[in-house]
């Protein structure tokens, strides 16, 4: 590594109270809780793949390390720690300075220490390792579906995927609902109190970063279950909802990514506890259909008709 | 990510009976020891950064992870699990599962389990992230060294280095020497026995993995101490130490990377102690040099005359 190179670590060496050692040696050396398990997760977002090459560092900051806090979320897990691999084409101190502002901003609001990292140089691109916590046993896992259970998301859905379709041109908004929709692409709010809050509660949970039919299909297919979606339920924010009748739209409800909502099953009989969960943390849970034995995924209307999805992009064989 | 992209998991997929959930899942989950601390390290390697785009894949995959193994053993670490980001240009079935072949033979031999990682297109990189477990107060930092202590280093100097100036064009070597110390560069072997042998009896450690000077420089730094090397005390290997007139000779020796072995101090009252440790282990221990208050890092010749290593590359300023 170049002294260069070296320097940049200067930006991502703030005081890790939440590690025995933090950055500076040759590993980070931390002090997991007496008899919990670890949650690990690691995602790399690549420039001009996952993120515009030029997008404002402050946010993508944020949102490299959200992405990885949804994985924990949709665990149960507690975040604690974070590493950093960082790749540049070149050393932009302004551009270091606001992309870890972001970072920090993120961890500081979710309790997570960064421990470690590596900056190399090369094609922008930054992989994230997120450790949390997790009681054995608690963990909500993507195969403990079972047939009965309801089929609950959080939030709503489609909001990063239309504004995503808008920045491609392939959707008008007025400028307002750009605003509004880009913050969803852009800083999404990984569901960590939820996921904390669903120990016991949930049989299985994913986050939706592909979609949601994709990611629900991960669910039946760890599970060996299938499941019936009712369209009419799937929770939509306003914007959404007034582009009901776009080509686009069940594209970006169904099939878009991005929005790190998670995706849960649950016993019937949990209904009203996740209502008081729903409550007390101020988070929208809709129950959108249900858990059965036969596989498949399928998606139906008022009326019970089966809709036929393939226009979303979505490939029922993945499932 | 494309299907594609997700097909490429498989190569990474095998059963991890070290892990409680691997592969497969939002996290894979882990059960600490009671009470161990965790070490954690991430490095990335980007092709024609740290490796060549067209380097035999089997080499990388092992390399890949016997860098990061190295750090832990510069901890004093055992090595328990690992992720693997890795970022593709694109989907080469072949290059796959040669890279895999390899990357699973490092992690059998120092009983590693991959349990997770995420696949993206992209310019060629691989960011391992690898987790190990130490007792508390135990781990082999960088900032323990004192004055007294005698400066050690595993193995010999130069030889990844050497082999590297070969291949760059700038030292002519015989086929036979050019396949032994490439054997250096590209299958380096992390000591992590050694590692966990000098618990206890090592005061500071790191690997050296920037060259001797940058590394021990990284002990003197963290320690708030200096040092001197006596130079004549270098251990080489034959093929290096012919050619030790050679112009990259010192740059080698002092500031080459890549031979990841261990460089750490002791008291003086550990010698013998360390002796059964080489000799039980069948690694060579070298004492070069000793730990004194007096900061810099200088480096004699057999007659005490101070040398200039500027000509190494060295930037004695940032030890």
């Amino acid at each position: 590594m170049t002294s260069e190179f070296g320097l940049i670590q200067r930006h991502f060496s703030r005081a890790t109270p939440g590690a025995v050692l933090g950055v500076g040696d040759d590993c980070a050396l931390l002090q997991p809780a007496t008899g919990m398990q670890l949650a690990v997760s690691t995602d790399t977002l690549v420039a001009d793949v996952h993120f515009f090459a030029d997008a404002d560092p402050e946010k993508l900051g944020w949102k490299s390390l959200a992405v990885n806090l949804s994985d924990l979320a949709a665990m149960g897990a507690a975040p604690r720690w974070a590493t950093l691999a960082l790749t540049l084409p070149e050393v932009d101190d302004d551009w270091l300075a606001a992309f870890a502002t972001g970072l920090y901003r993120c961890a500081d609001q979710f309790g997570v220490s960064l421990v470690g990292g590596d900056t190399t140089r090369g094609a922008l691109s930054l992989t994230l390792t997120i450790l949390g916590e997790v009681p054995p046993n608690q963990a909500l896992r993507r195969d403990g579906a079972q047939a009965g259970d309801e089929i609950w998301v959080s939030g709503t859905l489609g909001d990063a995927a239309l504004a995503l379709a808008a920045l491609h041109g392939r959707v008008n908004l007025t400028d307002a609902d750009l605003i509004t929709l880009a913050a969803r692409l852009y800083t999404p709010t990984p569901r960590v109190e939820l996921g904390l809050a669903l120990r016991g509660l949930a049989r299985s949970a994913i986050d939706v970063s592909d979609g949601l039919l994709a990611d629900l299909g991960h669910i039946l297919a760890r599970s060996g279950v299938g499941a019936i979606v009712e369209y009419t339920h799937l929770p939509l924010g306003e914007i959404v909802h007034d582009y009901a009748a776009h080509p686009e739209f069940d594209a970006c409800v169904l099939s878009g990514g991005d929005d790190y909502e998670l995706c849960f099953t649950a016993p019937v009989a949990h209904r009203k506890a996740l209502g008081e969960i729903a409550a007390r943390l101020g988070v929208r849970l809709t129950a959108i259909g249900s858990i059965r034995a036969e596989p498949g995924l399928i998606v139906r209307d008022a009326q019970g008709q089966v809709l036929d999805m393939r226009h979303t992009g979505y490939d029922h064989f993945s499932a």
